[in-house]
């Protein structure tokens, strides 16, 4: 009397194609500008908390499913509530647990495009519908907002692949005009000369707004999966029902409090992708190629006179991996800020190829 | 025109009370005999391989998605094809991802009881419908089994909190009466005689079975969360799709390719773990208490003079902590096999109360 298994699966997981993440290679001497990736590791003081860590007793024993020494640390670091703070195992688990807590099957996500792909990848394992609304051709959200039946806005801010930000006054005419929760994404925020995090400092608590943060792209920490996310804490209160109960481990909690608790390094790491970005925009820009001024670590760019997919293909034959971005209405390579030496060895290999 | 965040909530999400994980303390001396805890700690390869990858640029870089080598491991070290393999942040990860997978909002998840409360909060984050069926007075599964219209059936196998084992001619019969695929939650596997590994073992693939698996118990790696699911190769490449792409780090996926790879020492310590439930059993029959003879890492026991959370309570003051369990049908105390100094001081205390 047993269906084969394949038949008991939801229709939607089926149909879906699923989300391909960037090509994370394992072995080999690649030059990886393709995830975003920081070029120069995390705080020492991460390296050394993890060190101490290591040991039998913590490693045989359930995490605190808080995380409370990390929000505490990041309440003091950031200038917010600790109660306002959701932990997460990177921050695609925060916005998978925001969908979940949103979304109802059936449900309506929308997102500008061309944006995060991953939004639609939510959407569909919900098994809830995707709208997207494109961006104005200067990368605004347009107004008036057109969507106003949705379950929740995702925001990518800054935008990848643009590297393009909304800013605030922008920012407060959306949250006007919709009636669900506002998801700012700010995996890039850090980079930026401007993020919503204001929205919850000195005791603030925005109704309606919801950001999330990761410590992969800024702090340096990819490999250790961990994001949060910032809203009321009536809402974190909710959504703490649905994130899994330990769904951030004792290393990554170290990790991530040492991290937030170092922003001098922040700084500084910042500081210098941010140098590089700029050279690396104008040297392009010599070269012929079209970029848009990013706010993020990387760099958005398409050549008038040659395919971005031979560009990318070129570029894979020397060993040196960029993201080729392919969107209905845009196609293009999206280049990680990567160290001075690896942007050198990128930009001798584009002055062969173009 | 906003609504506020709350109201923006799934009305299921608002609703459910979410699940109460066993108490973490995270300071003080406890001698915590609640969450089933390995006392032992993990492999000395684990400890290794962990101090190995402590480096910047591991840290700064995504890891595998895939988790290849350690699925190559656990299917050297399992015997079964690693395209079987699903890996999973904790297996209450690979849990949550089968439930995505396989219920629709109002689906409907069927499971035993009493077991782990945690399907019940899966079916309700998940806006599904939850039915028990009670176990048999001697902890078997009904036949006939009386519910056929499931989307899936979770069996944990050895069963929380009461450690017994519905063997395999049993799970047939179930097999052979049901629609949807079952799945075996065997976190507690090593520690029993008998496991269903089998049934994928020697390129044989159960159709209609999954297997859970988590690192917590038997390896002792509670802290860096790793599980793992084994199911047909056509159901593990849909349910990566459901997955999130970066669900395991590079630390716990390293640690979790170590512990796998030492199967010696696994034996060692489940050994050892096995005698000391043998005297913790026997001694507490002398103690007066009703016990079930278990093939878990805990023991389930009541006492015909002393209620359960009385004895809780007077544990709880002598800094020792148990799992206080009360289910609609069954009310007692779940104990974890510590070590033997541990089950020393908890006997001590046992006789003072009882």
């Amino acid at each position: 009397m047993s269906k084969t298994s394949l038949e008991s699966l939801r229709r939607q997981v089926l149909a879906m194609s699923g989300y391909t993440p960037g090509e994370q290679p394992q072995a080999g001497e690649i030059i990886k500008l393709n995830t975003n990736e920081n070029p120069y590791g995390p705080s020492p003081h991460v390296i050394e908390a993890l060190k101490a860590a290591i040991t039998g007793d913590r490693l045989r024993k359930y995490p605190d499913p808080m995380g409370t020494r990390f929000r505490k640390a990041a309440g003091a670091a950031l200038g917010i509530d600790p109660d306002s703070i959701l932990i997460g195992n990177g921050s695609d688990d925060c916005l998978t647990i925001l969908t979940r807590s949103f979304v109802p099957e059936s449900g309506l996500i929308v997102s500008p495009t061309p944006s995060y792909l991953l939004y639609k990848t939510l959407a569909e394992i919900q098994g809830a519908r995707f709208e997207t609304v494109a961006f104005t051709n200067d990368w605004k959200v347009p107004n008036p907002w057109p969507v106003t039946n949705a379950n929740l806005l995702y925001l990518a801010n800054p935008n990848s692949p643009s590297g393009t930000v909304v800013n605030s006054a922008e920012i407060d005419m959306l949250l006007g005009q919709i009636s669900c929760p506002l998801v700012i994404d700010e995996a890039y925020g850090d980079f930026s000369q401007e993020n919503q995090l204001w929205r919850f400092q000195g005791n603030k608590s925005a109704q309606g707004v919801i950001i999330t943060r990761t410590m992969s792209k800024s702090y340096s920490l990819a490999g250790i999966r961990f994001g949060f996310a910032v809203a009321e804490p009536q809402i974190v209160h909710q959504l703490n029902k649905v994130k899994d109960s330990y769904n951030c481990d004792v290393l990554s909690l170290e990790a991530a409090t040492a991290a937030i608790s170092d922003q001098a390094y922040l700084k500084e790491v910042v500081t210098k992708i941010c140098a590089t970005r700029k050279r690396l925009e104008s040297s392009l820009v010599s070269l012929g190629f079209s970029i848009i001024p990013s706010q993020a670590n990387f760099v958005w760019c398409t050549h008038p006179a040659h395919a971005s997919a031979s560009i990318y293909e070129e570029l894979k034959k020397k060993n040196i991996l960029v993201r080729l971005m392919k969107y209905p209405s845009h196609e293009g390579l999206r280049i990680t800020v990567g160290s001075d030496p690896e942007i050198d060895q990128l930009l001798i290999q584009l002055r062969n190829i173009v």
